[in-house]
């Protein structure tokens, strides 16, 4: 049943994470024919920005080392916006060589996490990212910026909103056109996301600008949606079959699913264009592929229908 | 970190229904002892409501058979409420004379669940209902009247919320002392929820006399709950360890998992006296005795760390 609810946005943009930041975390590399089947489908399924993959270096993510294979592949999908994550000039210069017109940077709140992931300061991640950006956008290009770490980090625990808003100022300052603000671990909950966006609200940071990327670990990533619809945020990152995850949360379930999510927004009457039962059908495909069953509840639930 | 939301109650009474709902829907009964300790271990992880058993003939629920064996072994239970669930008189005089002081009816929202699940129809199962309530009120006991498939119906589809608010004023009617609201087979969503809240505070329900019961088949358990604690409901129904759910929904989740619902609202400094560490050593433990892990994800996770 479709009812709507008062104070929240008519229409909402998925950005699919799971071609990226789910197959990125499989242990053996998909082969790219899957890969481009995969983004082919989400985007058959209505899917319109579906972030396709890393041109980092395959010797820290062997899994997506057929950047440059893949990417042509996917050159007959009019319309769709093909987002790859770079990681520094080089990056950059793969991406664009290949004709790509979004990146995204990843950046961290927290030092800790930097440090560990980076190996550079929060300072210094900054203005390794500086020229990316300001290239890219030179190209012509959008430009995403991830944050990560911006509720909990493993290591340094409860992150402060305040320190979360100056990075992600930093961010938007290099010329940034979005934010994709991550619980990389999975541990906010909705009274966090309000007050984080409402610093970030205070600090001059237009809402439209905002994208939301919640982590399922303790099943708290729809009720954080939620909660940010409501302060109008209208860009939710999700990832098809809940694909992916951070492997410093050790457990089974990491990004929230793109199907709990359309569950969700199709009852409340939210235009996201996405079609879900031709989703779910692609996931359940997905875990095939991938021999395991699909975290995501919605995927499941409708998979053991007749 | 603990940062409150604008709107939302201080305090929620989780309803623990883990042993009564879980456990019934088992393959195989589980032993007397163990349910036993696993309500002892309930109560002393700091849940005061933990529905005990049901007082059906065992020919319907054979896992539940033992409640005149379960039932004396939790006298000692001080403070602790312990209601039963009784489907008709002479359910309520076996659990009366067990000293039970809180019963619970099962009724239904749509005829066809009525039907298959009561072998009445929705009049038939009130008029059933009446002189159970009427004597476990007059006895001093305090009732909870259950009302199933308020928002979806397997046969029937979406259930207009006219048609829940009928039969929710006819349980309070009765002298039902509270209402359980269940998505039986998990697909509300929260405008549904906040609609049928809504119409039953237009109807002269009291919203302190309202519980919900929400479902996780699709993932939808928590952020339903969200937006019925941001209606001003402070009674949520939940199960340990997601123990139980509905077999006709054809799916491995069911019941919202207590563990995901503490962790948001500890998160939301929501106080409900629950203790998370006890609770999710509770529930792994009661996983191990079951053969199989918890599908709460907040278990997972915390059972996953070191």
């Amino acid at each position: 049943m479709n009812v709507p609810a008062p104070g929240l946005p008519a229409r909402v943009r998925i950005h699919e994470v799971g071609a990226r930041d789910g197959l990125q975390n499989e242990k053996t590399a998909v082969p790219t024919a899957v890969k481009a089947e995969f983004i082919h489908r989400l985007a058959a399924a209505g899917l319109t920005t579906i972030e396709a993959t890393s041109f980092v270096h395959p010797k820290w993510v062997p899994q997506l080392a057929d950047a440059e294979q893949l990417f042509p592949e996917l050159g007959d999908l009019a319309g769709v916006h093909l987002p790859v994550l770079v990681p520094n000039e080089r990056g950059l210069d793969r991406a664009l060589a290949l004709g790509a017109t979004r990146i995204a940077v990843f950046g961290s709140a927290t030092e800790t996490f930097a440090s560990r992931n980076l190996n550079r300061t929060v300072a210094e991640s900054l203005a390794m990212f500086e020229p990316v950006v300001a290239r890219a956008k030179e190209g012509g290009a959008h430009v995403r910026g991830y944050l990560s770490m911006c509720f909990g980090d493993p290591w340094e625990g409860p992150v402060p909103v305040h320190q979360v808003v100056r990075v992600a100022k930093a961010l938007l300052d290099l010329g940034c056109d979005e934010l994709s603000l991550g619980d990389t671990i999975g541990v906010a909950t909705p009274g966090h996301v309000l007050a984080l966006l409402g610093e970030l609200g205070e600090a001059g940071v237009p809402t439209d600008r905002i994208g939301v990327h919640f982590h399922d670990t303790y099943g708290q990533a729809l009720s954080n949606t939620l909660a940010a619809l409501g302060h109008g945020v209208t860009t939710v990152d999700a990832s098809a079959g809940g694909l992916g995850g951070c492997p410093y949360a050790k457990s089974a379930t990491g990004n929230l699913a793109t199907e709990d999510l359309v569950w969700m927004l199709d009852g409340l009457g939210i235009e996201t264009g996405v079609d879900l039962t031709a989703l779910t059908a692609t996931s359940a495909w997905m875990a095939e592929q991938l021999g395991r069953p699909s975290p995501s509840r919605t995927v499941r639930a409708l998979s053991h229908k007749e």
